[in-house]
C-alpha cells in the first residue's frame, strides 16, 4: 500500500474505437462501392452501430471467448463486425475468401464458430463452407440488399442490417482481462497445412502502438489511409485498429482493388497513405499509364511480404509520385515485423526495414543455434516479442524454441544498421549435388529484366544431382525475349551451376491467397522428374 | 489450451536500453560539460556500464522494490543510474534539486532510501539533505573528479566510477512483474504539500509508446533530441525512455541550460528537436540576438506547462526557425497529457493539443459532476488513463473519484476538434464579491504587451469584497511602461470589476522549482490585506 499506484488501463481493442468516437467523432470510415458510389460514416456513429451489432450477437447467445467468423471484403460493416465481436469479448475468426470451401469449412470446424458474418455477394461460398461445418448455425449477411434470407434449415441466413434496426446497443465492451483472445487467423498455408494464430487484446494493442511510431507507419489524424490489404488476412496489417487509434480517415476499397477503382478512391478521399502488396500498386500504375490521371494527395505506399524488385519500386515511385515504404511481416507476427522508416532517403527495394521496440530478431543456423556473427551474414531468422505467436490454435506444444524464439522459416541478412533483408525461404532452398541454391537470388536477377512480370525458381527432381533449378516465368509479351536472354543476367552474378536447367513460360503465374507466388503448386506441377 | 497464445512480453523499462544497445549500438548519448567539452557514449556501451552500476547497487544490498534516490543534472551518468536502478527492480526516487534540504530530507524519510546517487557538485546539498534523513547510509558521487570521498561517519561518500571499475555487470534485469514500481517523484508543491507519485514499469512503458506516436513527439532514429527538461522532475518528460526506444541521439545539457551552452550543444550535435519550458528557448533566443549565430538543424521545440504567450511563441519560432509544439502535462500524468501535433499549421500558443490513445479527459463542475456540454465551455479538468496516478505514495485513499477520474486542479476548455486550452488553475481563482475571477485571462492580456516579461495576478484579501485581484509584473525595462498602460489591454476585454486594484513591479518574478511562477509565494508575500 505504501508504494502508491497508477491507474488500471486494460489494453483492450474496444478502446481504439471508443477513443476515435470521443476525440475524432466526425473523422470518417469510407467504403468504395460498385459504380463509384461511396458509403461514409463518422467514428461516433460507427461505434453506436458496432454496439448494436454486439447486441445482435448477444441475442444469438454469443458468449465471451466464443469464435464468431467473418467472410467479407474491406468494408465499414466488416469493421463494425470486428469491433462488435472483439468488444464484447468474443473472438473474430477471419476467413480467407481466396481459399476453398473445404479448407474454410475445416477451419470453421476447428474454431467451432456458430455464427458467420458474410458479405452478401459471398453467400454461395458461405453456404458451401457450411456444408463442411455442421457447427455453423447462422449466417448474417452484410453489404447486401436484404435478399438471400433463408429461415428454413440450418444455417439460418439473415440480413444483419434488419437485426441492427431493433438492437439496443447496450452491451458493455471491455471489462475483461487484456490477455483474452480477440482474433483468430489461419496462415495461408503456402508452406504447409494452415495453422491458426490466436491474437489477444493485449498483443494487438501493443502491435498497434508499435506500428504508430514515427519510424514505422507514422499515422497522423490528418492522414487518409487506404487499406487495400485484406481484413480477411493478418488483420489488414492492423489498420482497423491503428487508423481509429489516431483519428485518421480509414478508406476501404470494398470488393474491388483494381487500378481504376483505387484511383477514384484516392482522389475522392484525398488519400495520403496506401497500404497493400506491390502488385496492387502496379495495377494502379498500369491504369494511370493506360488511361491517364494523377494521384496528387498520395504521399506514401506501404508494401510488404516478399522482396520487392528495384525496377518495380522505381516505377511505382515515379508514376505515383510517392515514396515506397517496405516492410516484412507474417500472420504469426500480428503481422508487422520490420518497417523501413517512412520517406527514408536511403531506402532500397530489397531492404525490409528495422524492428521497432517490441520485436527482437536473431539469426541462427538450420538447427536454431544463434550465429556467432549476427551482422552481414545470412542465417535463419527467428523472432521474439510482444505480438508474436507462442502456440498455434489447438496445439499443445509451443511454437517457439527453448529461448522463446519463433522460427520464421525465412532466410535473412541484417546489416550493421539493423536493417533486414529477406534472402529466401528455407523451404524454397534447392539442394543440388549436396549444395544449397537460393532461388530468391536467381529470381531477383531475372525479375530486373523489364520484359519480366513475375519469375519463380523451383527445384526439379534430378536423378544425378538430387534437385536442379528451373525457371518459371510470366513475361509481359511472350515473343519479346528468348530463354537465353532471360538467363543472361545470371552469368557472372551467380555460380554457373546455379543457372536453371530449363525455362518454362506461364501465361499466368499461380498466386496464393495472399498474392504471393504459389510455389507449393509450382512444385507439384513442375517439380517432378 | 485450445485457444493458442501469444508470447509473453512484460513491459519493463530495461527493454528500452536493451533495444537501443542491440539495434542502435552506436547511436549516442552526449553530455555537455563545462567549457564546451562533450562526453559521448553509444547505447551498447551505456548498457554495459548501467549493468555495472546495478552490480554496485547489488553489492550495497539494494533489493527489488527498495527506493534508491538520485540528485543530479541531466547527464549520461544519471541516465545510467536510472536504468541501473529500474532494471534491477529497485525504485528510482528523483530529488528535485531546486527544493530545500529540509524538504528533500523529508521526502527521503518517506521513501526510506538508503543510497543516494548525487552529482559531485551537489555534495554540499546532499550532505544537508542527509542531516534530515537518518535512513541515508551511502552517497555515490557521479560526474565528479573523484574528490569528496568520505569513509568515516554515515553517510559514507564514494565516487561511483571507482566502484564501477571493479563491478562485473552480471545482474539480471527485468524478469519481474510489469506493474512493479520503477520511479518515485514528488510534485513540485506549487499548490500544496508535495506528494509522491509512484510510476510503474508498465505505466512508463505505455507512456513511452504513447509519446512516440506521430501526432505526439514523433521521435525518429535520425533525430537528435536535446532534453533540457530536468530528469529530477517528472521523468524529463520521459525522454530517457523514449529516445533510446527509437535509437535516436540523446543530448543532455548537464548543469548548464543557458542560451550560449544550448546553442553550442545544438550545433555540435546537430540537434533536431529540443524539449524544455518556454523560458529556456527564450534564453536561447536572447543569446542569439545578443551574440549572433543560428541553429540550422533545429526543427522543432516542444514546450509544456502553463499557457504560452503568443508573442513569445512567435519570437521563438522566428528567431530559431522552428515550429513550437505545445503540450500539457503534470507529474501525476508521467507527465504527458496532451500534445499539439508536430508542425501543425493551425497551431496556436494557447492550445495545448489533444490527448492520444491512453489518456481520456472530462470537464466537470467544481464538485466533479461531468458537464452536460463538453465542448467549448470551461470546466474543471479530470483525466483517466494508462499512466495517471491512482494513489499517491504512502497514502491509503485513492486520488481518483468514484468513476476513476483524477482531478487535475486545472480549468480548461476543449474545442470541437478535441483540442485542450488550459484556462486557469482552480486554486488560483479569485473570489470577489461572491463571483469568480480567472487570473490567467487577465495575465494573457497583460503578457501580450512587448514590454512585459512575466505577469501574475493573485487575489489580495479585501474587507469588502473578500478578495480583489492585483497584478504583479516583471517588465523588460521598468521605466518604459506606466501602470495605466499595463492595464490598458484589459479595458473592453474583461469585466470592469476584473481589472486589478494595484500594480506591483518585481525586479525578478519568483519561480518555483519547475520554472513556473510561484503563486504560493506571491500570495504569501502580497496576498494579505
Amino acid at each position: 500500500m505504501i508504494d502508491g499506484a497508477m491507474q488500471s488501463f486494460p489494453l483492450t481493442l474496444d478502446k481504439f474505437l471508443e477513443h476515435a468516437a470521443k476525440w475524432h467523432p466526425k473523422a470518417e470510415v469510407v467504403t468504395g462501392r460498385e459504380a463509384g458510389a461511396m458509403d461514409r460514416i463518422g467514428y461516433a456513429d460507427m461505434k453506436a452501430r458496432a454496439l448494436q451489432v454486439s447486441s445482435v450477437l448477444r441475442s444469438l447467445g454469443v458468449r465471451r471467448g466464443e469464435r464468431v467468423a467473418t467472410l467479407a471484403w474491406n468494408t465499414q460493416a466488416h469493421v463494425e463486425a470486428w469491433y462488435a465481436i472483439m468488444g464484447m469479448g468474443a473472438v473474430c475468426h477471419t476467413l480467407n475468401l481466396r481459399l476453398t470451401a473445404a479448407q474454410l469449412g475445416d477451419m470453421l470446424v476447428q474454431s467451432q464458430a456458430r455464427v458467420l458474418i458474410a458479405s452478401a455477394d459471398l453467400l454461395l461460398l458461405a453456404r458451401s463452407i457450411a456444408e463442411h461445418a455442421p457447427n455453423l448455425e447462422r449466417i448474417l449477411l452484410i453489404d447486401g440488399d436484404g435478399r438471400g434470407e433463408e429461415q428454413g434449415a440450418a444455417p439460418i441466413v439473415s440480413a444483419l442490417e434488419a437485426l441492427i434496426a431493433s438492437a439496443r446497443g447496450d452491451v458493455l465492451w471491455g471489462e475483461f482481462d487484456e490477455t483474452a483472445p480477440s482474433g483468430l487467423c489461419f496462415t495461408s498455408g503456402t508452406t504447409g497445412a494452415p495453422k491458426g494464430v490466436t491474437y489477444t487484446h493485449r498483443s494487438s494493442f501493443l502491435h498497434t502502438l508499435r506500428v504508430l511510431q514515427a519510424d514505422v507507419l507514422a499515422l497522423r489524424a490528418t492522414d487518409s489511409v487506404l487499406a487495400v490489404v485484406p481484413m480477411f488476412h493478418a488483420n489488414a496489417w492492423g489498420l482497423p485498429f491503428a487508423v481509429p487509434a489516431v483519428g485518421a480517415k480509414l478508406v476501404l476499397p470494398g470488393r474491388q482493388t483494381d487500378g481504376a477503382h483505387l484511383a477514384k478512391l484516392i482522389n475522392s478521399e484525398a488519400v495520403t497513405i496506401g497500404v497493400g502488396i506491390a502488385t496492387v500498386w502496379l495495377g494502379l500504375v498500369e491504369h494511370l499509364e493506360a488511361h491517364g490521371g494523377e494521384t496528387p494527395t498520395l504521399q506514401r505506399v506501404v508494401v510488404g511480404g516478399a522482396p520487392l524488385a528495384p525496377a518495380l519500386m522505381q516505377r511505382i515511385e515515379k508514376r505515383l509520385g510517392v515514396t515506397v515504404q517496405t516492410s516484412w511481416g507474417m500472420t504469426e507476427l500480428s503481422p508487422g515485423g520490420t518497417f523501413a522508416p517512412p520517406h527514408d532517403p536511403a531506402r532500397t527495394a530489397s531492404v525490409s526495414g528495422r524492428p521497432a521496440i517490441g520485436v527482437d530478431m536473431v539469426l541462427t543456423d538450420a538447427d536454431g543455434e544463434p550465429l556467432a556473427e549476427q551482422r552481414n551474414v545470412e542465417g535463419h531468422l527467428r523472432v521474439r516479442g510482444a505480438a508474436i505467436v507462442e502456440r498455434y490454435f489447438g496445439e499443445g506444444k509451443s511454437a517457439t524454441d527453448a529461448n522463446g524464439w519463433f522460427a520464421t522459416g525465412d532466410l535473412a541478412k541484417i546489416d550493421a544498421g539493423g536493417n533486414l533483408t529477406i534472402t529466401g525461404r528455407a523451404k524454397d532452398l534447392i539442394k543440388s549435388g549436396g549444395e544449397w541454391i537460393n532461388p530468391v537470388e536467381i529470381e531477383s536477377h531475372v525479375s530486373a529484366l523489364p520484359e519480366v512480370s513475375l519469375a519463380a525458381v523451383i527445384g526439379r527432381t534430378d536423378p544425378k544431382w538430387g534437385e536442379r533449378p528451373i525457371l518459371l516465368v510470366q513475361t509481359r509479351d511472350a515473343d519479346e525475349i528468348s530463354d537465353d536472354q532471360l538467363l543472361a543476367p545470371l552469368r557472372g552474378k551467380v555460380a554457373p551451376w546455379w543457372i536453371p536447367d530449363a525455362v518454362i513460360r506461364l501465361p499466368r503465374m499461380p498466386l496464393a491467397s495472399t498474392g504471393k507466388i504459389d510455389k507449393m503448386r509450382l512444385r507439384a506441377e513442375y517439380g517432378g522428374a
